[in-house]
């Protein structure tokens, strides 16, 4: 089982490196990224994307603005680092691991004294972030990989893999660990639309290593639930709080009809990925253009004119998810919350 | 609300005329098909799609196979014609009209005593068949209309529309009548991956008759029945036997979905969908191409090599389904199933 590093700093050029998933499966790009702006305008394009690669990103991004600033006085040079952390913040809204990315690395530039040791301490902090996403998969792989019979199948939506994290991945480390241990798993990955991230992305990775994938449309994964054996969803998430987990639009769909066929539902994402500040009524989920569902490729699918919604993500409500898989391991619901789901449950 | 005829004959050039529903929204192709196997590619490809349509193709399909059938004696005729009969019915095995559309015909001929009064019949049947679609619509639409509430919000999947039937239509049939009635009745079309007939088509024959219908992708049908109020989800159906409603893929998801948010599903279908010899595992649901789901106009969205799946429909089990809708009125089911449901359901 391989992986390869999403997005990284080029030490050569003083850069950010990511691979653009926009060009995929087609064309394997990898592009060095030398402003913030550039970074910001991945970012909006979904170049990069998937919620701890984002927080990787954000971190990165404010090492880069640390290391191209050209203030030379300290007060100036952190004012500067400030504003670029915020643009990088506003450019998607709704997953979390963003702003942790880049307030983690703000926060320890609070130690530096000078602009040389800002420099320094700002790229240490972004590449030991870096590391902990990849030690984090890897032990969200473990923890969830427990959880999945020897041989069984897994859908799973969007693209929480490699991909979406600097390697590994969450949703698609728990796939490749319980692989490591010698389980035998069919992947039923679910295009995702508008943008078949699942299509282009998880199929590509996970065919790239050998493991055995099959694309279906999402409306396809409750009928294979009914009619096939499907033995768990685990998907990745972009902000848990208290009361749900927000990810990619379609996750609350699968959740339903999860629960429906009694199929256990798995959210595999990192510590950084909790929010617990906030609840689902303080969280904006980002509406995007409306091209993105009006188009297939060039070709005009909705008439013009026409009203489209375009919302990227979901709320899957806490008592529709069986368990959080961490880093820390795996966090069940509160008992008497799964004494009731149990209760309600079918098979 | 107007309307227009999907499929029909064309006296003038002895033929049948269609709209080819491929090219839709952005060219509108009126198609004029000469020969039983051109009809037979058509319906292969979906240039002509959706039950009560493929019903009415089939039966022209006969007419079509008599008026232009060389043969001179009665008895070879006859076996020409059924021969292309059983063509047409084998290009898609999931809808029942089509071959309900082949077999009225066939069993009109039976009465006819020469090859000359054979294709009168023939297309005088296929004619009354149309008509009988275009009437069985209209009531469809008076019967479902009236439960909708006088301001409501309908979600409905792939295209039930004028555009699957003669005119009118069936699903967007009970829209138009509530609004012919006076009813304020938005829509949200499900764009129906892989072949996009909720973007296309739904959104194209709804927005040109002034009805007020936003486009939004499969996976967001659950997220908006949580988010927002939609007051019923009407669909269309393939086939109907005592135990299922095979319809559309995705079908079956919005069945789960608006069960688990106690919204009405209704199926709004013609008496000719029922099939009382059948039950779910007696029909096949056809499994088409892998390039439906792999591609997006010209751009290869699945890797190379990895496998797709491609049902064509789903089957609904009837517990799910609130009523459904027929030009001979509206079919509960058995009060003691209802009463079940009312007491599972949630809100």
């Amino acid at each position: 089982v391989k992986s390869r590093e999403t997005i990284g700093w080029d030490d050569t050029h003083t850069c950010i490196r990511y691979i653009d998933q926009t060009r995929l499966p087609g064309h394997y790009i990898v592009v060095l990224c030398r402003t913030v702006q550039r970074l910001a305008t991945a970012i909006r394009r979904l170049e990069v994307r998937g919620a701890p690669a984002l927080g990787v990103a954000g971190a990165f991004g404010v090492a880069l603005a640390a290391a191209t600033c050209k203030k030379k006085d300290f007060a100036s040079f952190r004012a500067e680092i400030r504003k670029k952390g915020d643009l990088l913040t506003a450019t998607r809204p709704t997953a979390i691991n963003l702003s942790w990315g880049v307030n983690r690395v703000l926060c320890a530039l609070e130690r530096a004294d000078s602009i040389d040791a800002a420099k320094k301490i700002a790229l240490a902090e972004a590449k030991k972030i870096a590391r902990e996403d990849e030690a984090c998969c890897h032990a969200i792989g473990e923890y969830g990989a427990a959880l999945l019979p020897g041989r069984c199948t897994v859908l799973t939506h969007c693209n929480a893999g490699a991909l979406a994290c600097t390697t590994w991945g969450t949703a698609l480390g728990v796939i490749r660990s319980a692989i490591e241990q010698g389980k035998e798993v069919k992947v039923l990955a679910c295009e995702t639309r508008p943008l078949l991230q699942g299509a282009r992305l998880t199929a590509w990775e996970l065919s790239h290593d050998g493991i055995d994938v099959t694309v279906i449309t999402d409306s396809m994964a409750a009928h294979l639930m009914r009619t096939s054996t499907i033995d768990a969803v685990v998907v990745g998430a972009d902000r848990i709080t208290g009361d749900v987990v927000f990810n990619k639009i379609g996750t609350y769909m699968h959740a339903v009809c999860a629960r429906h066929h009694a199929i256990p539902f798995y959210v595999a994402a990192p510590l950084s990925t909790f929010d617990h500040e906030r609840t689902e009524k303080d969280v904006v989920i980002e509406e995007r253009s409306r091209d993105e569902v009006a188009r297939c490729g060039t070709r005009i699918t909705v008439p013009e004119g026409v009203k489209v919604r375009n919302p990227a993500f979901d709320a899957t409500p806490m008592e529709l998810v069986t368990a959080v898989i961490t880093e820390q391991g795996v966090l069940h619901l509160p008992l008497d919350m799964k004494a009731l789901i149990r209760h309600r449950t079918i098979r």
